[in-house]
């Protein structure tokens, strides 16, 4: 399979950057593939676009070019020294594929918008003679989204942009400019995204596939292997406690109570969830700007077993989110640009394995997602 | 199923003594099932024998009464305050199946040791008329047992024995007894156990089941799940130390370097043998009288991401090992004495979920241990 | 020295119950003194109350005997599972001094609760013929006080009182009271206690001495080494993040954010205040049910050396923190009745070594503050 | 003051090439002096020698030149990356007063050793017209030496020097040749240094200062401020166990069992000597290649408090050694180079503060030595 754009929605920010110049990095010779769930044996490498061929385009409300960001992530150690200045031209070449502006959640002129995000996307296909593109949201999360009578059917959304009555968020604008241009879609965010009645309509109306929400890079990963391992064991948690200390964009980003709402949404459910039961214990999200790209988690929990005997286990996770995320966000391309190839349309909860609050599916079993998502890419993503 | 029997091989020692505490009191109401997976939601209650109809025995080399022990381990911690008291009756009981004395691994009168400890067994299931008995080894670790020609099969061992020209270690004299008795055999410690071709031939003769080996209650169950998410998300595991403190009799006789040999070999494979490379990293189990029956453990791992990103894990864990393991000792208990009723006979792969060093299969990986597992016992242990 | 008095405000909390039982139990040599900072060597035996001669009494808003509340610790941990019982006659003879009731905060007829408080403590010197008494504010934090014009002179605040106009927080009536009976007064709590102008007039009319606010226990008292030690080695911090998980009544109280604002104000001050310069990091305190009477704390210190390289600390402290108040409650009923017998009044900056927020001095270096403590006893508390 | 020269054993080293660079990038001003306690608030800034002023020297076995080794380090993450090249001038410059050898503790012609490490010395000092030099030992880690009747006296000593008879371990050669030279001498390593009788007694003849043994940077640095805060307290230590994981040539060489020993006697005796009683705990040094130069440190402690009350804290201390270790030896050869000017002669026990094994002093808690150093510098370095 050739000719798959990647149009990122937060082209500038510290995901997307890491995934283009990792691209770009495989594509140089310059670096491997660790960290690409999709290069693991098992994974059909025919079936799926190759990641030195993935052509990469976005929106970004920021206008630092790409090549400054380079050097900022190196800097900060998520990419080696080196990288930013051998890649140079590649970058500066991504960033002609950039359109400073996007949505922003907040314009009043919300048809003139969507329509323009659709030809920002439709060009970035055309110039490149692209088979298909897949549209990934790496901006930044937003609040949470209250439901509105508007975003039950696509009649009434559409009648609702067309009257200029209604604010869509910005992940929403993403998703729906992406189905409106035929594209598939992934939200890599807690950010509403896809996420409305009326856009799945319009992805079943446009035939194409998405995947989301929120990739699960860190202490949700974790969760989602130590969950299970209480719960096969029949041991009964009392509580768990999370803190999560970062900085960067993000860091500062989720300082915000409201925007950090979208992230503890999405993260507090998975144990619950998985062990059938609530469980106890605060979760927090803090900015410490001086841990600059890098996350600290700490987590704590409580655990009872045979007759009654107190437990514990807490974990430190020490890692670059951008570094965890970027990979995937490449390997989800590839995965939904082979079920675009495929016929595949709607929700793909085969790619559960990598979001925190999946769509499609119930379970929160690392484990699980992963057999549901070989056996996925093993039938050719169909 | 009714009449199954439970024959200890150190009886009194922690985890013995907190599993019949456990069983005695889930009988008598007066505690829950909490941390045994036969327990959990799919597993055939019908099935399996009851835990409140398990008939405990043994052996063990001490004399210390089994309700004395269970004072100590009210004292410590493992076991709550009341029951030692309100089991009394009970318990004195259990003691009274209990024979001071086994084997020690130095007899030179090994046909002898033999013998009786099969004829212990046989007079146990005539005195309460059981259908059958299971045999579980959680006496103490052994040193590892160098291999020798009289192990290879069954007529050089039943030979070797005759002359009185060989030595077994204890571990596998209770193999022997069992299989020779017509016992299921569960060995839950690092010893060599049924792990002689000899006895595996034994075991065939006598259309007997068994499993081991080396339970998997803290390090080693957090490995085997946290070992398949790195290598599931292609990420490079550098390194994985790890420090074990423990107290109590298990932390004093691990304190001897030969023996703990013996546990760290069945610790130390997993991480490698799950990843597909060498990880470097020291491994510790260190005595520590202070911490009583508690223990912990600490790990540290390096790993690399998307270009070469460097991050960590580490880990705190802090548990009772006989409170773990105990419910695990009723599990197999449980789940051999149903495969025996069922016909099965030899090595018992499905139950590797159990065992840091599983016999007879190769994987690690505790997810697909736990679906390996749940077929089991959905097919009626067959 | 003999006949001196504990008056506790909050006599039935963990933390008067654990130093209640403490003191019952050295002085039936059923427990020794370890905890307890004037039984170190240095202090002076002699000029200094026994902690076997102290008599208790105290007010509380809950009537839960304190024999009740005695097994309530012993289950969750804190005094050992025979004290209780062991103890009962001698801890019912201290529940004939406990007042319920006390001051609440909310009263509209101030006059009079101060009244009662003051003739309640009276009465209880008088019934066992003491030489004098010292009020210990060990009852739950308030929420941070507003400064009000009455506080500024001991003549403004008599006359709000008088004219009923007035509603001082219950800490601040707690100080009143001791301090109109001619007693010393510990602040253990965050909560004002005395630290208003009118009662520092008051305690200086009276030749009363005081010394507080907030015990140091857990969290910072670790700051209070590791702080000096990176000032020492001119490392500069970057951020300090702290997270308290704690249960019980305490953990309860601290869950209201206004509460826990006093808490963390006291306990955020000292790693800027010692370094100099402004650390950022989030500090949180959370109430996690199943604690219990525990409490587990993680803070999380990055730091940069020579050249600028960045390193990090992270601790994790697990611990009873009535089991660690309660000695240094004896250790400051002793000090405080002693400095009162020498003459002092006012307020003892001598004593900052046992809080975290220590009136009358500047310095959060726990080794400074050991020195001056040691010299103020050897100097017979003078 | 001026005109001071460095002379380093282990000139090539990981700490003496941080520490090189340092003051390099200090006079450049490419860097500030974070890390160097002598640069605190309170030191005389005039009565020592300036970091700028210092000349650098040295021997080492290894021919890697330093201008390659400032690069390694760069690479490691302990300088920032662009100082090797911006200093590569004056790091070339420093490499030619650097000289391949030394003293490598096997020698059988130990008397033409030590007059070729004296001669070395001697020239740098005149190349440079130097007032004094100090000679620091920051060479590999020696095992334990054996004390022998040679090392009683000066006299014995020299008789076996001249015989031939003797070896001594390199540690020794270095302080012999640096008394014999008229230099002050500070080992920072665990050798045994100038820790024989014959040493001291040449000391004083010589009339020249010496100040070790074994710089404490990191997990000792933590016990000597965390042993007093439970002495304070009068808290019970039960136990203190420690894992200290490290990579770079010094846990390559600590790797050596025999090494190792030396590191652990000198890290071990803290605990008990600032409590006063034994306490139980492993204490590990482990290589992980993978840290490079990057120290990782986890100790877990378990106390009592009052009443019995079990409570435990654990650290993480992840850091770079010589980055910690560098600015250490710069002050140190301010103080040793002011201490000689201002005629002190013989161990400088006021240096306490800088050693895990202190020469000439009781005290290991932290505070206490750090007022000691205090007070000495304040007085002159007299």
């Amino acid at each position: 399979m050739s000719g798959t754009g990647v149009w990122l929605a937060g082209a500038r920010g510290s995901v997307a950057t890491t995934a283009v110049i990792g691209a770009l990095a495989v594509r140089a010779g310059l670096a491997g593939t660790t960290g690409m769930v999709s290069e693991r044996p098992g994974f059909p490498g025919d079936g799926l676009p190759q990641p030195a061929e993935l052509v990469f385009g976005g929106h970004d409300l920021s206008d630092v070019p790409l090549t400054k960001r380079a050097e900022q992530l190196a800097h900060a150690g998520v990419v080696p020294a080196d990288l930013p200045a051998r890649l140079h031209g590649e970058l500066a070449a991504v960033e002609d594929d950039i359109v400073t502006g996007g949505a922003d959640g907040r314009t009043r002129d919300l048809a003139g918008t969507l329509e323009r995000l659709s030809a920002d996307i439709a060009a970035f296909r055309d110039r490149h003679a692209l088979d298909r593109v897949v549209v990934v949201n790496v901006s930044s999360t937003e609040p949470p989204t209250p439901s509105r009578p508007e975003h039950a059917t696509l009649d009434d959304l559409r009648r609702a942009v067309g009257t200029g009555t209604l604010v869509l968020p910005a992940s929403a604008c993403y998703a729906y400019a992406a189905f409106e241009s035929g594209c598939g879609h992934v939200d890599f965010t807690p950010s509403v995204g896809a996420r409305l009645p009326a856009l799945a309509e319009l992805a079943r109306e446009r035939a194409v596939p998405y995947a989301g929400n929120d990739g699960k890079t860190g202490e949700t990963l974790l969760k989602a292997v130590l969950a299970p391992m209480f719960a096969g064991r029949n041991l009964r948690v009392n509580s768990w406690s999370g803190t999560n200390l970062l900085g960067g964009g993000d860091g500062a980003n989720l300082a915000d109570p409201q925007v950090a709402a979208s992230k503890l949404n999405s993260k507090r459910r998975l144990v619950s969830e998985t062990l059938g039961y609530p469980v106890e214990g605060p979760l927090h999200i803090d900015y410490v700007d001086d841990l600059g790209e890098q996350k600290t988690v700490w987590d704590h929990v409580t655990f009872q077993g045979f007759l009654g005997a107190r437990m514990s286990l807490q974990f430190t996770w020490q890692g670059y989110d951008s570094a965890l995320a970027a990979p995937l966000v490449l390997d989800l391309a590839r995965l939904v640009a082979a079920a675009h190839a495929s016929g595949r349309a709607g929700p793909l909860p085969e790619l559960a394995y990598f979001f925190k609050d999946p769509i499609g599916t119930g379970t929160h079993d690392l484990a699980a997602q992963y057999d549901l998502l070989c056996s996925f890419a093993a039938r050719g993503c169909r």
